[in-house]
């Protein structure tokens, strides 16, 4: 492999990645430790990528929480610890440091985690990297290989928001910053309770979040359970004001499949748990869980196969 | 407190950090969990700071893990795993990444860590974060708090050489990258066998590394332990190559004092336990714990005091 980093793709680099070391591909890292299983997640936000210019500080801070506690979440576990490393200009003021400090504490604090402190460090650009520790009893831990044919395909609350959000604030330069699809983007809600629930009911059979959209976190499932799936377009949940930012049905699906930052759990479920399961967590059934090779079909919108196989 | 980071100090900053969170001022977090202490540490490192021109990507990886590892160490503890965020520009070559996941590879080898996989982005600056979950058995974590007036104090290794590497680097453009002081700078070796051993032996009082220089490294146990210290200069260990790159002895204190990067730990020891403990690390005794209020005296250099108090 020789040439540039941008070259090669990122699947292509996480297969070198993984060639070096023991990483599993999953939310989290797992290992067992004193009769526990330890999840180990790391997630770094920065400026450029990640801040969009109308993000406050303690929206920055919330979401560095919040994308981490979605990978504890999307395996089950219950987060307990977070050290950061912070790196932050010279020339941002104390009071905007105040308030990104706030956004993490909130987060945490609402969501039972505790923040243990870290690293700090002069960065050109505004660099949040959160480190978070979680436990799942075990047997508890759902990972992305366990779906088998004939599951149900589910998701927690709407899809889309996030991707509509982005679409407002690129298209507005005074954006309703209290629009809920700008607020999915900016202060995502982590799925740690319904994770929880949903690895506590012996029901779920695999899990992820779709942090980076809909069609990658089909790939990783399909890629680690050796499966594939229908997925039925009409029945995704999404928030009315993303009819706004769509032009039609093909954009929305466009949206839904790539668009990232929805921070849902994506899963799936045996059949004759699904009503038990309703009763303790929000969710949709958005589809099955097929064979690899029976070559998978989107219905019923009328396109024929939607390759979702990793 | 109002004004920009940079007006305020690192350590008001720490300050504040601290008043949001759990935060404890100690090389590591600590929390128990089933019976035994888990050991959380983060470090970032970015290209601006940490990284001069002359260091390579295997060097950049093995520093990473290295920094990390050394706060495992300074609290006694065995590293388990690491999970890492990766944030390298798109037109680094794919060269270039293989040899620092190599660097990583090799440092996390030697010392048994196990590197779980974390976070890749493309970043503009390299910005390379590690998290390293260690352990240690109950009571036998060794925190900066527990100095005694009447302990020895201690250092393992040679102090000032990463130091003289960083004076060597910016001296001469065409430096030998084998020079022990440039080694020293560029491939530090964190004392994480001898943390184990000073830990486990019952005699070691209080404990920091020294990433920042002698005088944080002891303003942090004075501060922890309420007490002040004696410095035998004459007996701090160098590395002959270090006269190379110090014009005289003032020059050479101050080094000692401010140069970061040399990753030894910095202890005390009862001093009924000294020679017991020389059979299983070699070390140096430097000084001796006095009162806080003593009036610290820095012997026998002819300077009269040096407030390391916190």
């Amino acid at each position: 492999m020789n040439g540039l980093l941008r070259d090669i793709g990122e699947r292509r680099l996480i297969e070198l990645v993984s060639s070096y070391f023991e990483t599993q591909e999953e939310d989290c890292a797992v290992v067992e430790l004193g009769g526990e299983c330890l999840l180990l997640t790391s997630d770094m936000l920065h400026e450029k990528s990640d801040f969009p210019p109308q993000m406050t500080p303690y929206q920055m801070g919330w979401s560095l929480v919040a994308v981490n506690l979605s990978d504890i979440a999307a395996m089950g576990g219950e987060p307990l610890f977070m050290v950061d490393a912070i790196g932050v200009p010279p020339e941002f003021s104390v009071e905007a440091f105040k308030e990104l400090l706030s956004g993490i504490h909130s987060c945490a604090l609402r969501f039972g985690l505790g923040v243990l402190g870290g690293d700090l460090d002069a960065h050109d650009e505004i660099t949040l990297t959160g480190f978070v520790l979680g436990v799942a009893r075990e047997g508890r831990v759902i990972r992305r290989s366990g779906a088998k044919v004939g599951d149900l395909l589910c998701i927690t609350g709407h899809l889309g928001s996030a991707g509509g959000g982005l679409r407002l604030i690129e298209r507005e330069k005074d954006v309703d910053l209290s629009d809920p699809l700008v607020k999915a983007l900016f202060e995502p809600v982590p799925r740690v309770k319904e994770g929880l629930k949903l690895s506590g009911s012996g029901f779920v059979t695999s899990m992820t979040d779709i942090s980076d959209g809909l069609s990658v976190s089909l790939a990783d499932l399909s890629r680690a359970s050796h499966v594939g799936f229908e997925i039925d377009w009409e029945r995704i949940p999404v928030r009315s004001e993303l009819f706004k930012v769509v032009e039609d049905a093909d954009d929305l699906r466009s949206l839904l499949l790539s668009a990232g930052g929805d921070y849902e759990l994506l899963f799936t479920v045996m059949p004759e748990g699904v009503n038990e399961l309703r009763q303790v967590v929000d969710f949709t059934v958005i589809g099955r869980v097929v064979e690899k090779n029976a070559g998978e079909r989107v219905v019923p919108s009328g396109y024929d196969h939607f390759k979702v196989e990793g």
